[in-house]
C-alpha cells in the first residue's frame, strides 16, 4: 500500500512554520508497515491544490492531506476537495451540533464564523475533531483513500489516532515493508561502513541505511515483504548479522529510542539519580532529558546558572576560580559538576559551559568552545570540544556530547579509534 | 522567480529524521523576495529521484536539493544530477585536495572512503563544504539553476550562506514576492477575523493570512510586485490599514521575532532580569529564552525543581505547603515565584508547576492541569490551566502562557473578551 501525504499552506513555503505533521504521520504509518513514497508542501492556491490531488489520485492508495480546513478566506482544502471529486455541498446539523458542543464545553459563547465549519462534502464522512472546530474529511473512490486534516499538530493527531489509522489498517492491502532502528554511540559513519564491509550476509536479508546524527550513527535496516510475520523475520536475520560485526556500538533500538530515554533506562537500572548544571546550553539538557515521561525516577534537579552569581551561589564555585580561569574553562565546569552533586541529592551530574556564540568569542576562546564536566561521589572530570559557529547547532551538540559522556561513564566500551570524518 | 525544495531521502519519508532544511531554506529566500512554490520529499530510489529533477527542472527557475551526498551506496544524488544532465563524472584532484585538508586540519587520519568525494560531474561547479567532506553541486541549464547540497544542516546552510544565495540573488529576475509578519497577543483568530471583518482596505494591497499558535496568532501579508521597492511601499499601507484596527493585540513584527525575543526586549527596556522556576517543563522555559544571543544580558538563573527536595532546598517552598496543596497547586506556584525571586538577583520571576502527563493524573488534578506563578519585588500572582492529555504539547502550551503571562504584567494592553475557539 503506498501512501502519500500533502501539506497545504504558504506558511510552510515560506518556511514560518515547520511541516512537522508529515513526519509525525509518516511515522504512525510506518509502523503499521505502510510506505510513505512521497511527501509535498503546495501554495494555498487552487491551481496547485487541484493539480497535487489529481497526481495524488493517480499514483497513491492513500492521499493524508493536512491545512487549509479552518474558516478563514485563504482555507480552500475543503471546497477544492468536494470540487475535485465533484461532490455538492450541504450543510450538516450534525456538524454544527458537535461544534456547538466544543464551545458548551469549553464554556465559551458561539462566534458565528464557525458555522462555516458545518458546511461539508456530500457523500464524505467527516472525521470528528475533539481539539477545535474543522472536521476532517474521509472520502474512498475506486479503492483509493483521501483524507484531509486540519494542520493544527493536536488536531490532527487525534483524528489519525482515533479514526485515521484503524481504518487505513483495515485497507492495507498488497506489500508490507517494516524496518528497524539500532543506535549506535562512539564510531562515526565511515568506520561504521569499513567494519560493515563484508555487507553480503546483512543485504542479503535488507536494505541498510546509514543516518548520522550528533549523538551516533543510526543504522536503519528496511524490508518489503509479502507479510510481516516473513518481514519480521527477515529483519531479526539481518539484525544478528549486523550485531556480530558492531555490536559493542549499539546503544539501543527502536523508532521511539533516543538517547536520553536510554540514559534514564541506564541511570534506573544503576539506582542513580541525576542533576545537571547548565550554562550556555541554558536549560536544553534538563529539557531534553525531561521530554521523557517518567523522568522524574532519574532526574533529580536541574541549575541554570547563566550569570556567574548563580553559579557561586548555587553551586558553590568560586569566583576566584571564575577570575583565575574564565567561566568557559575545565576549571569552572569540573567545580560546577562537583556543586551540583553537593547541591543536590543526585549521585551523578552532568555540568556544561561554553561559548554558543554569535557573540562572547575571543581569539583564545572561540565560539563554539565548550567544557564538559561529569562527576560522582568518586571524582570529577571534563571534557573540551571545539564545536562550529552557529548557536543553535553548538547547544545541541554540547547536550548530545554530555550525554554520550555520562553513557561512557556508566556504560563502558571498548576503546575504538574515533573521530573519523565521513 | 520561482523556487523549489527537494528532499531526497528515505529517512525524511519513515518520519525518522524531521526535513528542517526545507524551511531554513525557504526562510532565506523569502527574505530575498524569491518565492518558494513548491516543497517535496523522495524516496533514495534512480525512478522517483529522476521523475522530481525533470518535473522540478520544466516549472522551477531554481531548484535546490538536499541529501543524498555521501559516501555510501544509498547516495544517489550526484551519480543522477550528473546522469540527468547528461554530464560525464571526472575525478577533479582540486576536490581531493580540499577533502586531505579537512582531515589535516581536524588531525584525523584520511578514510579511503572519502576518496569517492572527489568524483565530480563536468560542467557543474562544486561547492565549497566546510563542515564536511561532500562538496556541493552548482549547474546552469537553459537559464535555470539546479543545485544540490548535503542533507547534514550545517553543511547544507554553511554553502547556502556563502555560495548558493548571493548567486540566487544575481540571478533573481521577474516579480518578487515579499511578504511581511505581525505578532499578536491576546486575542484568537476568530475574533481577530471579525475585527478585521471590513477587510478591503488592506486585501486592495496585500493578501493576508491568520496563523495561529500557542502564543498568539500571527497575521500574514504578501504581495507580489515589479520592484522590491513597490512590495514595500504596498506592505506598510497595508500594514497601517491592519494596525488601525488591531493594534493593541500587535506586540511585534518580522520573521526573526519570537515572543522570547519581544519579552527579552521589554525586559531590557524596564531594565529588569528575569528568573524562572520550573516544575514539569523541565527547563523548557529556560531553554527557549536562553535561546536568544544575547539573554545573558536579562536572564539570571534557572531552577529545575523537579523533585518536592529540590522546590524546598532551592526555592524554600515549605514542604507542609507541598503536603496540604501538593505540589500541582497555586500556592505552590506563588511560592516557586517568591522564592525565585528571593534566591536570585532577578526582579520579575515566573514559575511553572503542572501535570505533564501521560501519567500523574487523578480526577481532582487530570493531566493538562498547570499553574503559573509570577512575582516581582511588589507581589505575586498565579494564573490556572487546564490543557489536553499530550505531554509535549502540555509543555509547549505551559511555556506560551507563562510568556503571555509577563507580557501582560510588563505591559498592560485593553481588556478583551477572550478564550474564542477558532
Amino acid at each position: 500500500m503506498k501512501a502519500e501525504i500533502i501539506a497545504i499552506g504558504d506558511e510552510v513555503l515560506l518556511g514560518q512554520i515547520e511541516n512537522t505533521n508529515a513526519g509525525w504521520i509518516a511515522r504512525q504509518l510506518a509502523r503499521e508497515g505502510i510506505a510513505v513514497h512521497h511527501m509535498s508542501v503546495i501554495p494555498d492556491e487552487e491551481e496547485a491544490i487541484l493539480e497535487s490531488f489529481n497526481r495524488a489520485f493517480r499514483r497513491s492508495d492513500a492521499t493524508l492531506i493536512t491545512g487549509g480546513l479552518g474558516p478563514t478566506h485563504d482555507d480552500l482544502t475543503k471546497a477544492l476537495f468536494a470540487r475535485f471529486f465533484d461532490l455538492p455541498i450541504v450543510f450538516r446539523n450534525d456538524i454544527l451540533e458537535e461544534v456547538r458542543e466544543l464551545y458548551r464545553k469549553r464554556q465559551l459563547s458561539f462566534i458565528e464564523t464557525s458555522r462555516e465549519q458545518a458546511n461539508f462534502p456530500s457523500g464524505a464522512t467527516p472525521i470528528r475533531n475533539p481539539h477545535g472546530t474543522a472536521p476532517g474529511i474521509w472520502y474512498e473512490r475506486e479503492g483509493r483513500v483521501f483524507v484531509a486534516m486540519p494542520g493544527v499538530p493536536v488536531e490532527m493527531r487525534a483524528m489519525m489516532v482515533d479514526f485515521v489509522l484503524p481504518r487505513l489498517v483495515q485497507r492495507r492491502h498488497g506489500k508490507v515493508t517494516l524496518f528497524r532502528t539500532l543506535h549506535t554511540v562512539g564510531i562515526k559513519e565511515a568506520l561504521l561502513f569499513e567494519k560493515l564491509d563484508n555487507r553480503e550476509e546483512i543485504l542479503q536479508h535488507s536494505r541498510l541505511a546509514f543516518l548520522p546524527g550528533y549523538t551516533g550513527v543510526r543504522i536503519r535496516l528496511t524490508v518489503e515483504a509479502e507479510s510481516a510475520e516473513e518481514a519480521n523475520m527477515r529483519l531479526d536475520k539481518a539484525e544478528k548479522a549486523l550485531r556480530s560485526r558492531i555490536n559493542p556500538y549499539i546503544f539501543g533500538s527502536g523508532e521511539e529510542f533516543t538517547l536520553e530515554k536510554g540514559v534514564g533506562e541506564l541511570l534506573l537500572r544503576e539506582r542513580l539519580k541525576l542533576a545537571v548544571a547548565e550554562s550556555c546550553t541554558g536549560g536544553l539538557l534538563a529539557k531534553r532529558l525531561t521530554d521523557n515521561p517518567g523522568s522524574s525516577r532519574w532526574f533529580e534537579r536541574g541549575f541554570v546558572t547563566y550569570s556567574n552569581e548563580a553559579k557561586h551561589e548555587l553551586l558553590g564555585v568560586p569566583f576566584e576560580l571564575i577570575e583565575r580561569h574564565g567561566a568557559v574553562s575545565a576549571e569552572v565546569a569540573e567545580a560546577m559538576a562537583e556543586g551540583a552533586i553537593r547541591n543536590s541529592h543526585a549521585q551523578v551530574a552532568l555540568s556544561i559551559t561554553g561559548i554558543a556564540g554569535p557573540e562572547g568569542g575571543t581569539p583564545e576562546k572561540p565560539v563554539g568552545l565548550v567544557y564538559l564536566g561529569i562527576a560522582d561521589r568518586e571524582g570529577v572530570s571534563h571534557q573540551r570540544h571545539q564545536f562550529g559557529g552557529d548557536r543553535r547547532t553548538n547547544r545541541l551538540r554540547s547536550v548530545a556530547a554530555a550525554l554520550v559522556m555520562l553513557i561512557d561513564r556508566l556504560r563502558p566500551r571498548p576503546h575504538v579509534s574515533d573521530g573519523q570524518l565521513v
